[in-house]
């Protein structure tokens, strides 16, 4: 995992800092995976974080020792404490230290901590006389991750670029006679020769009637000529993710195939041509549904428009239609999401087509080929 | 996805059923996805279970209704919900449900509920006047599946023989000038071959020094003559987890290579022969370290020696060290675990080997092939 320089993570630390200050808050207890790694470089499973306006301690246990030794060569304002077993749990050792700094507030991720280690915390403090007050402070970090730095940028263009050729390359492979399962391990050792750490999630290929089902994974259905086939597939490079998907037929598709596969492609570019800055998710979700509506098959389409990318293969933003109480921030320059309209009909098909997007002043930016290229 | 025949779900939902009566609670909602795939053959990853002693209603999202309906065909004390968007979350629609039973005593996952979901769903409760208490039950699930039920037991079986087959042809790859992530992808590869859905986890391959990281991933060393190469891989059979280590030396080994291999050999042996019925799952864990300890390498020996297997790659049983109040319950009949010792030395390199073994009244079995035979 190549990690992003130092001084992207210590501008990352001082606009949560300025955010923590806007708060009111004292510290923030980081328990979201992706936030640690945003923050610090650090991929482990098992970490607790620290964050107060002066610096960054990490909690973790011997396993990662090493992996976290030369983590703090790279990163001054990082204390990292990963003691031998029989040395004190991550949570034993964060409570000394909030005993030690005495920090009156402190934010916690309500969204990333379990009912169960939130009571506990809250018992060990209390225990220890410890007077810190632990408040809900959900999405700082996620509303600083939502913005890609040109760090990020950089490696999701790469990524998008890595993917796209991946794309290319498997097509002319998808053939009758392969089981699904077979399609999704050349997809999978494609991603692995294309330099990706691993797949996103799961690859999906779905053959047939499969297509019907948007999150069906990959079985044991061999390939049969007039087949829809719909691949959906994604990488992890330097710990981003990107994301693709594209519908083909075996063979000569039929009038309905080809209107579906049209009504799909025209759907993602009227969702492309409204994702300027400033332009509500839920209007470019509109604008997707209302191609495929206009075709007659608005009904079919049974799931949001897109979902950001980053260091999730799923975060913000969510494009999708208007929800109660859940207005989504306008677009803005450095975000990043997918566009992925689908038809569904059980029983016979389906289609999806899916690219990554770079929002940008000058307009949305493909980082994947975008529909019309591969 | 082959999921568990319905006879074998309702003796879960009955026995489920009995545990809740023992406790007291009407109903149990369940959040923790492996444990919703234990109860109900559903692998998605949106979804709400709540099992009364009569049945199981599962509240979930319309990209799931296909998905959804060819399993209801299949388990008939199943009802689900997966309406189209717009017509209520899966949350919303569980508080109606909760409403119209009137249940007094809701048992919930408080290790697999966040804070956040927890608090709005107390607050739509009240809003709606639901008098339901909900209270923290954790564990009940897990209770069940740590002892493999005889479906589960074959496909373990089977996942064990397959994985197995994969070492073997693997480890003739490991050679000279291979980047560790090309090895990755070899093994990935033919962990599809033989018909795994996915690899359990990101495989690990770490040559050389990396070796001295027990997490470590794959990067982009090239494996040099001389290195000690840790290759730790696992794949998902039907939804179940196995998982292996092999270590090899690349070239002859030196006698200090060959003093860690031979004595991490031992110590999953010494665990073995420890491994029976009825033993604290500590005292296995202290036959393997005090293995390495008369080799005078027992400090190096720096995780736990195994964790459970089964619908999740870490589960219960835990082998490890006592830890205060953390009593792991004696070894039964029908649990599934690692045993995976290994010596880190920071640097330098190490070993780790790792197989997979069912407890039986009759003496332990390897379900991969076990360190002598590979």
């Amino acid at each position: 995992m190549i990690s992003a320089p130092a001084e992207f993570l210590a501008a990352r630390h001082t606009a949560l800092a300025s955010l923590l200050g806007r708060g009111g808050l004292d510290a923030l207890l980081v328990t979201h995976r992706p936030n640690i790694s945003y923050l610090t470089g650090f991929f482990g499973s098992a970490a607790l974080l620290l964050v107060t306006r002066e610096g960054l301690d990490l909690f973790s246990d011997a396993r990662y020792a090493e992996a976290l030794r030369l983590l703090t060569l790279e990163v001054p304002s990082l204390t990292v404490e990963a003691p031998p077993p029989g040395m004190g749990s991550a949570e034993e050792r964060l409570v000394a230290r909030l005993g030690a700094l005495g920090l009156p507030r402190v934010g916690f991720e309500a969204q990333a901590i379990s009912v169960r280690q939130h009571t506990d915390l809250v018992a060990r403090l209390r225990h220890a006389a410890i007077t810190s007050e632990l408040e809900a402070a959900d999405g700082l970090v996620e509303s600083l991750r939502v913005i890609k730095d040109p760090w990020e940028t950089a490696t999701l263009r790469e990524a998008g670029r890595r993917l796209s050729d991946v794309a290319k390359c498997i097509i002319p492979k998808v053939l009758k006679g392969f089981a699904e399962r077979e399609v999704a391990a050349f997809i999978e050792r494609e991603l692995r020769q294309k330099g990706f750490e691993r797949p996103a999630f799961d690859t999906i290929v779905a053959a047939g009637p499969h297509a019907a089902l948007p999150h069906y994974r990959a079985g044991d259905r061999a390939l049969q000529g007039g087949d829809l086939v719909v691949m959906d597939f994604g990488g992890m490079l330097r710990g981003y993710a990107v994301d693709m998907t594209r519908t083909v037929v075996l063979g000569a598709p039929t009038r309905r195939q080809r209107e579906c596969l049209e009504g799909v492609a025209a759907s993602q570019q009227a969702a492309f041509a409204a994702a300027h800055v400033g332009a509500a998710p839920e209007d470019v979700d509109a604008a997707a549904r209302q191609a495929l509506a206009d075709r007659g098959m608005g009904e079919a389409f049974v799931h949001g428009l897109g979902h950001g990318l980053g260091l999730e293969v799923h975060e913000r933003p969510r494009l999708g239609p208007r929800r109660e109480g859940m207005a989504e921030p306008p677009l803005a320059a450095g975000m990043m999401f997918t566009l992925e309209p689908g038809v569904y009909f059980p029983g016979w098909g389906g289609v999806r087509i899916e690219d990554d997007v770079l929002a940008a002043e000058a307009g949305p930016e493909w980082l994947t080929s975008g529909a019309d290229e591969v």
